[in-house]
């Protein structure tokens, strides 16, 4: 990633979904040259619009550029797009940094890292948090693993997007840094269900009870912004079920293949999977409070 | 509590430990009456030599005092303190107000209730939160239950020790309230935990993962307040390990009762269960940190 102005830079964006189109939006803002690929093409236009050039796949998009960020669903598709004869690292150009911010498994990061290295390739795994109001106002806080010199390089087009960008270490760290931030959440999810569940069955206001709780040690950012909306019977998706299940499956396996035992994940994860076998799985994560309402 | 004057008004107090000798110090700064019991009376020495009356027992404290405030160990305390012949109803005046900061179950306060207004007394259950700190600083969160009329006498007082006084509602609601705020905790301090352990397991250095994953939707008051201590290896008490299982167990208790099913609650109070067995009920309770060391 040689070229200096963002005029002269070509930056490949793969994954146009809610999250990627805002973030893609910012590099546009700020005067780089993109090119898009994504599985449906309707989602990208308001990019093309706006001057970016669609691809037709990875391997059209890959070799002019000097950056491609890739942002899909499950790491499957982060597999499929960056390895194998029609991927981005087969097609891509010597010195191009690859930089995957989807939320995925650190042991495909490190098997991209090397694939990407026999190629004179450098990368990145970098997933966010901030949802996509965090994407929409370039405030995700973007956790980064892989080649330090790259990061080095990259740090103005993850400044674009993120307002907490910080380099976590070598390939991988950046998702397993993700996993922290899934385990931390999953376990206070039950936390925050169990309390407002208590507080409605023993007959007391739950929202006078957050008066009493929300600031103390009891507080955090799910209580205070998601026991409301669960209070509310607002199960609209802001993280959904389904992608919350993905990403703790995956910080459960990397756990046991580290040989750590972390039974509060274990127990959210089984009752997320009861939840989306109920029907729930497009509902926003806080709909864990149905499970204890009987719902 | 007809006195309108804090220098008229007699105040009585129970339980004078770390958490009690602070709060009935506000009382005393406010030029209130105090007389005073506890177990131990070298703990209520400071108190004394700033003026207030030592009682050998609960029956000698309450017949003149307006109102009486209960800040002991365990639910078997505040009966013993309460009920029986020797007990604070027995002896208090008609009209006085007792007012229970212990951390209790909400059916003993029901039971505190009706015996008071046989006696012509009004009661408030009034546990708090926000620790020995929280106590100093007169910054406690303070949920209260009760008769109302009485919330409103006594409401001066409060005011005195806590800085977020909120009504909860009927005798036992306070109680409930502080069940809420514990069950919050539970199942969030294992979640923290598990991400400080993932972190450290991985490889990661987990001072640096705070910098990522401490201020978004994974942000929570243990988070914040407790991890810095876990990775230090710091396990003094702020709170202690075998009050928590003490409240934990209320909870579940109650919510037995009520036919809820709390699993995240039990799977906590299990874990926490376990570290007591293992010798650190002495602790704080970010020890529970110990069981995913290994330690």
């Amino acid at each position: 990633m040689n070229a200096v102005t963002p005029s002269d830079t070509v930056i490949g964006f793969v994954g146009t979904g809610v999250m990627g189109c805002s973030m893609a939006g910012h590099l546009l803002d700020a005067g780089y040259q993109l090119r898009v690929f994504n599985r449906t093409r309707a989602k990208a236009e308001p990019l093309l619009e706006r001057g970016a050039t669609w691809c037709e796949s990875a391997a059209e998009l890959a070799p002019p550029c000097h950056a491609i960020i890739t942002i899909v669903g499950f790491p499957q598709d982060v597999e499929q797009v960056c390895l194998g004869d029609e991927g981005l690292i087969a097609n891509g150009a010597a010195g191009a940094i690859l930089i995957d911010m989807t939320t995925s498994r650190p042991d495909l990061a490190v098997r991209i890292n090397e694939a990407a290295h026999a190629r004179e390739m450098l990368t990145l795994d970098a997933p966010v948090s901030g949802g996509d109001v965090g994407a929409r106002e370039a405030r995700l806080s973007i956790m980064v693993g892989g080649d330090r010199e790259a990061f080095d390089a990259a740090r103005p087009l993850l400044d674009l997007m993120g307002a907490n960008v910080v380099y976590q270490g070598v390939a991988g760290c950046g998702q397993h840094t993700k996993m922290c931030n899934q385990i931390a959440i999953a376990a206070g999810m039950m936390g925050v269900c169990e309390a407002m569940a208590y507080a409605r069955q023993s007959g007391l206001d739950p929202e006078t009870v957050l008066q009493s709780i929300g600031s103390g040690a009891a507080g955090s950012w799910s209580l205070s912004n998601l026991a409301p909306r669960m209070l509310a019977g607002n199960f609209d998706p802001g993280f959904y079920v389904k992608h919350f299940i993905k990403d703790m499956r995956i910080a459960i396996e990397s756990a046991q293949a580290m040989g750590l035992d972390l039974p509060g994940l274990e127990l959210a994860e089984k009752l997320y999977e009861k939840l989306a076998a109920d029907g729930h799985e497009d509902d926003g994560t806080q709909a864990l409070f149905r499970l204890y309402e009987g719902d």
